[in-house]
């Protein structure tokens, strides 16, 4: 389904993978600071800060799968289906309807802990974009470059999660996730030793044995463990390059391949559509595609953030593949 | 260590992982017809097929770690660390050295049939190419557009098996990689029936739950088993950029990250230093780096590939990013 | 740890592994009719319910670990540490502490929808038995012939789920376990389908290769997996020497063997100290030891249970071995 | 379908799970020194030593599944379908019928060192006992107080594997079995530790965890990773008692429970039929059935050795219970 991360070098790198079967026509999308920003149930933001990142536009909204603002805070909704609970409109609440809450978030927070204070207010409520666009079950990974959170609305209520991993992807809900991580805690990117007898011997007869056990399967669940352990022992350089390479690495290790998760009808498959990478401290977004391996880039700071104009760039489509001769 | 891998659209596609700890200087490297290929045991052959693939040459011979010929014949060297048993000097046996394996195969044969007839009478002779390359422990998988074989020397002898995965990793013995595939037959990229009890209700809580069981380690039999499931159930277009997206796809899928897979000192990592992917019928090499995601392409028949020498290109270094502004 | 479970065939019967590393000197306990139930902050139950079960007697109280009423209503307290969590008294509630909890249920409750009413009163208070006798971390299976119950006092509250699986271990909490059985639910009793690929051929080299995946480690979550698969596909007949057998094989299933489950010191060994299994509609508790195989019980309706007088059967120690010659 | 175990504490042990759908009319059968046995192609043997063990007797003569001799040597035979190969007669060689090769074993040699040697000799020769008995396809675990092997008799020839384990289960051969435990060399008795990452904490929520990953289903190859780890890891005293206490505890960790297993039609399962542990120095043999768990002996030394009559005790059919009252 999908995989959110977010990884520090020198940089704060946040990005993702969305893994569906369709696409939505989605581009690369710059709100800038001046975008009216009308909410359903909460007052305008006629100045804001400006966000990049990954959007469909409909009605002359851009409804954000994932973007970073330009103090560097970082959002991405992910499919949360049967779990996601919205409520109805509370009287003494902050109503912000489920697409309207990335936009929300970034357009007015510097940092995790502010949005961390203003979501005991929030009720995400029950109200869809349109008609057209049924209500998308999600929660979200709200990251700067000090920690993440992991924010669900489930029957219970709004759950605000501290998440130390800087991953999430789909089900179960995050306290179960992180629960099934104690399941792995003896995975380890060291050789395995023998614990089993010292009356035996046995043979380390490939590298990486120490991680057996690890899940390698697409479900969200065998995603979220094997995310976790590339993301928590990924070592990088520093360059721009070198922590670009790591991160789509890290999210090449949970991408699904097509052919391999079959979903309704016999010839629909769910693949990852597109990895993004947006550098949090530079503003410079980048992605790669199922068809595109080479990674491109839109630098918010090029574009007038004083406009009132949303700006976007179309996905290149088919591999762009560099001859040498 | 590494993957190897075999996959047909419309066009035929071989190529491979090399995940090590650091590099030779590999370059992709062409062969022409003419290039006088000695073997320490065998009659050279002056003359014979043009070969494209990733090379490290050193006195003048190179020495290939996978390639493909003009008729579309491929082969791959793969690490088989403690299992590769090279041999005495045979005298009723073609005594072929493991580092000539590749360009002796390579250099004369069309397929794979013919290749199976004359290894009935190959003897891997312990030869190292010199005192400062010590024997590389290998075994191979060779491929066309009908069927792969994976060759093994191991202390019973030489060891020939159908190889109908068109997968290949490292250790355990190819029997044993085969027969432990057994384990995951009930594997399916589809949801999961309800086999457990009648009585009982469960929820498909995830897409990609019918593939639970699947490892995600990176040890070699973990990467056959996962290799394997992608490949068998890829689907593809028929386009080169389709069929690149596939190849690359199936091979990230079993890509190693900086981190994972600690080995010797403190600071080694084993890496996909490249992935490669040679369209077979066109001639055409492609390949990935760690570090660069782009797909580079060498056309060997843009070169002469009736002269003598070799031509080889260094491999593109850091990431080639495309900037939309 | 513990495992309890309820079993139907032609009888109702329940029972439960006990998994410590020591024994508090437990026996069979009948407590009859007019024996005086005292309770801390509820009123006394001068007459009642006889019941029998294994029992500590502490001060004229039978400490119940697990136990059977007269009426078939069963209970058994399993080790919930970390989880449990007992509260302040509450004055709008039934105020049990927690080793009053199993007497004062089968004391006058003849289902177990009668307790699951009674639970929505009840508040588990935090008082222990006495200073030597620390206050145990608990949760209870508690059922009837018809369905089960699982309780647990957890920091949220009393949290009451039906049970419809009859088994209960320990960590983590209810819902977790029932979640975590999701990824189970493709395991079966035949034999595996080939769902890997229809180009490939498996051979299902062992009976019984349909449930792999199924865990056998002896941790919590692990058992519980092994014993639901186990009792849901249980087939018996409906004699009393069948159900016994079949009761007590699913309950060796999850057994504790001495060595594979250290715990602290050096020689200190989790094992299972003794299985039991009442037919709860004769009243007749059976029971086995770790040392003890043979089946050893007694028959509640073979005392005066109009008595005051618990009675109680110290347990047999060490192999009752039948000799053919 | 079996598990045969060797295991040592002051005396030496040895016995098996026969688990089978169906049974044999199988006896405790004790043959005496002058009992006349005759050999297909070897010359028969009029006295010997003598045996104890489980057989079924047809023709006079005794088929037997395990037993011991009077020097403390013991063999089994275990399922080996498909890979089980015998051989036609060959001329310089020793040629045992399948169903000899027990008797002809546990009649001469006092060792396993002896039988090794023998061995080298030895064709396993394709005769069936007759017509009503098909051909078994079986291997065998030999053993005394010092060592084992398993004997296979595939396809290339007779293998024989020194056998540090002590246990043999089925498929599939004894080396790939052995190799897999490599895969499990990281299982621990004691609690796991974090390897995952040091910036993450765990929660050791349950005893047991450090064996996480340890199956649990009922295949050959699963039961041969369990009964493996739980005999290197067992702890026992050394009296008679603990000792069978322990031996049958580690037969029951990989029992085979009646609805587990489906085997051909709609209510076939497959069971342990029997377990049994002989006391190899004293030559008592005990066994208890899947529906009598008390433990049964036969004492050799009770019946004249020097007879040339078999000794027969029919098994104890049902639960033996003790009642207390």
């Amino acid at each position: 389904m999908c995989t959110g991360l977010s990884y520090t070098t020198k940089n704060h790198y946040f990005g993702r993978n969305l893994d569906l079967e369709f696409s939505y026509n989605e581009k690369v999308t710059i709100t800038p600071r001046n975008f009216p920003f009308e909410f359903r149930r909460v007052p305008p933001l006629p100045t804001h800060h400006a966000i990049i990142g990954m959007a469909t536009t409909a009605d002359g909204f851009p409804l954000y799968y994932d973007g970073t603002n330009e103090k560097g805070l970082s959002m991405a909704g992910l499919n949360f289906p049967d779990n996601a609970d919205y409520k109805p409109e509370a009287a003494d609440k902050t109503n912000i309807a489920p697409f309207e809450f990335i936009p929300w978030v970034l357009a007015q927070f510097d940092t995790v802990t502010q949005v961390e204070t203003a979501l005991t207010k929030v009720n995400l409520v029950d109200i869809p974009f349109n008609d057209d666009f049924p209500q998308s079950p999600l929660h979200w990974i709200i990251s700067d470059s000090d920690r993440s959170l992991a924010v669900e609305s489930v029957r219970s209520g709004l759950r605000v999660y501290d998440n130390p991993y800087g991953v999430l992807t789909n089900n179960p809900t995050f306290d179960i996730q992180s629960f099934n991580l104690n399941n792995y805690m003896h995975l380890s990117t060291n050789p395995p030793e023998n614990n089993f007898s010292d009356q035996l011997r046995f043979d380390t007869y490939s590298r990486g044995m120490g991680a057996i056990g690890l899940p390698g399967d697409l479900s969200s669940a065998s995603r979220f463990a094997k995310a976790v352990f590339t993301k928590m022992n990924s070592i990088s350089g520093t360059s721009e390059s070198e922590s670009l390479s790591q991160f789509f690495q890290i999210l090449g290790s949970v991408a699904q391949q097509r052919g391999c998760v079959r979903v309704g009808g016999e010839d629909s498959y769910e693949i990852t559509i597109y990895s993004s990478c947006c550098n949090t401290d530079t503003g410079v977004y980048y992605y790669t595609t199922y068809e595109n391996s080479q990674i491109t880039g839109v630098d918010m700071h090029k574009v007038d953030l004083d406009s009132e104009e949303l700006v976007d760039y179309p996905l290149t489509k088919g591999q762009q593949i560099a001859m040498h001769n």
